[in-house]
């Protein structure tokens, strides 16, 4: 096949886990692909609403090294240079920690048209589906979201935070839940001011603890060790508790007979 | 119809306004919904996959006054009560300045069965249409979302904010552009910290300026002055204005004509 043309790349969130809190763009650029590099966490059925595409894992698996940026780079590159239409299927949100923006820097450099089809990020959608608000009327005007990697990185981004009538959002955080919990603490943040370890979430093996900042730093993963996961502090997390009882999915629709007289059915 | 059991609430993000930023689940609720109750700001063509409901508007409309929030957890109530699977459709995120977690507390009081169906907040995707990740490598590790509407609400949170790495989103800020400039300015903030103006992002009316912060005070609003919008402010702008040129949207597919050999067409 000769293509006269340059191709494009849309950056595409898939959102938190579950293919249902896919958008409608991203179902719609899948199908249209011809190429997809997707990174681990995408849901496998996603990959097939791009049915008719080439599929290129270019995440992190196990205990080996993640592709290096640059090469992700280069193949969505040179997948455009020879035509194609790619969809870089990113977890999340392209733009929140996920690195769309150097992506869509390398293409643009490159001269690559693309675009972005934003995803539902974890640091919102993981706190919302565990039924945490990240604001709540009386409990949080606004919200921080950071990357709990490093404490040089989230260090000075909770230090200068009101103490109260905000929620902080950590993400890749859980092995830093003491050295954060002791920071905050220190910072005058209350002993009693709700925490929450939500993890996996938007999967069937999504995990949930709530407890409070004092008992952050010692508490037990809910989940699988290895899940992703993130952390949450505010009050705000009262309202999981509250509605806890209430939560729960949709009703699946029942096929109701709405004949009152039903003819004998045959064999 | 007589039903005997109690019904169910969705509490759903519509998104930032372009019917295709939809969730497949949020899609999948409207289509099996008896009554929705939809705020301004929801696109109709998302009505219209709620074909077989009841729409019923409970927001606000021009210079009249809300419905007020008592009165729509009273709604929600009253129809899940008379057996109905209820969608709420809430522009943006349910939990993001949506007031979704006071309708999951009022519901969860009644005794009626609720699920969050999160959207895609213009905080993040209105920066992203716009070609502004929140975060970048070097630019920002993290970012703070507050209500710009009342500065007792947001000068505690921005006063406290890290003066590089990080971006700050300012919801329902248009009015107060020139206080929070100012403000971040006393505190620090550099004066080619670049800054934006997102209005009506994901609607064809879109519009965004980007500047300086010392330009933010006395920018002119780049859209209708009546539509919402948000502020942006943080290196990680930068990221917009540098590939600008190459981002566009995904190209439309074309049909092909596979047929080397096409028989001649009768009338």
């Amino acid at each position: 096949m000769i293509r006269s043309s340059i191709g494009h790349v849309a950056l595409v969130g898939a959102g938190p886990g579950d293919p249902e809190l896919l958008t409608v763009r991203a179902a719609r650029r899948l199908a249209d692909a011809d190429v997809v590099f997707y990174d681990a966490l995408v849901h496998p059925d996603l990959l097939e609403l791009a049915s008719s595409a080439r599929h290129v894992f270019v995440g992190k698996r196990g205990g080996k090294p993640s592709t290096p940026q640059a090469e992700i780079n280069a193949a969505l590159i040179g997948a455009a240079y020879g035509g194609a239409k790619v969809v870089r299927l990113k977890a999340g949100d392209p733009f929140v920690l996920g690195r769309g923006g150097e992506e869509a820097q390398a293409l643009a450099n490159a001269g690559v048209p693309f675009e972005i089809v934003p995803g539902l990020t974890s640091a919102i959608a993981g706190p919302a589906l565990a039924g945490i608000p990240v604001t709540h009327r009386g409990a949080a005007s606004g919200f921080t979201v950071v990357s709990g990697h490093a404490e040089r990185t989230f260090g000075p981004v909770i230090d200068g935070l009101p103490v109260a009538n905000h929620t902080v959002v950590l993400l890749m955080a859980l092995a830093q839940r003491g050295v954060i919990a002791a920071r905050l603490a220190a910072r005058g943040w209350a002993a009693h001011t709700p925490a929450a370890i939500v993890q996996a979430a938007g999967t069937p093996e999504s995990a949930t603890w709530i407890g409070t900042l004092a008992e952050l730093a010692s508490a037990a993963l809910p989940g699988n060790p290895d899940a992703p996961g993130l952390l949450v502090i505010g009050d705000a997390i009262g309202v999981a508790v509250e509605t806890a009882e209430f939560r729960r999915p949709w009703p699946i629709s029942q096929t109701v007979d709405t004949n009152p007289n039903p003819a004998p059915r045959g064999e």
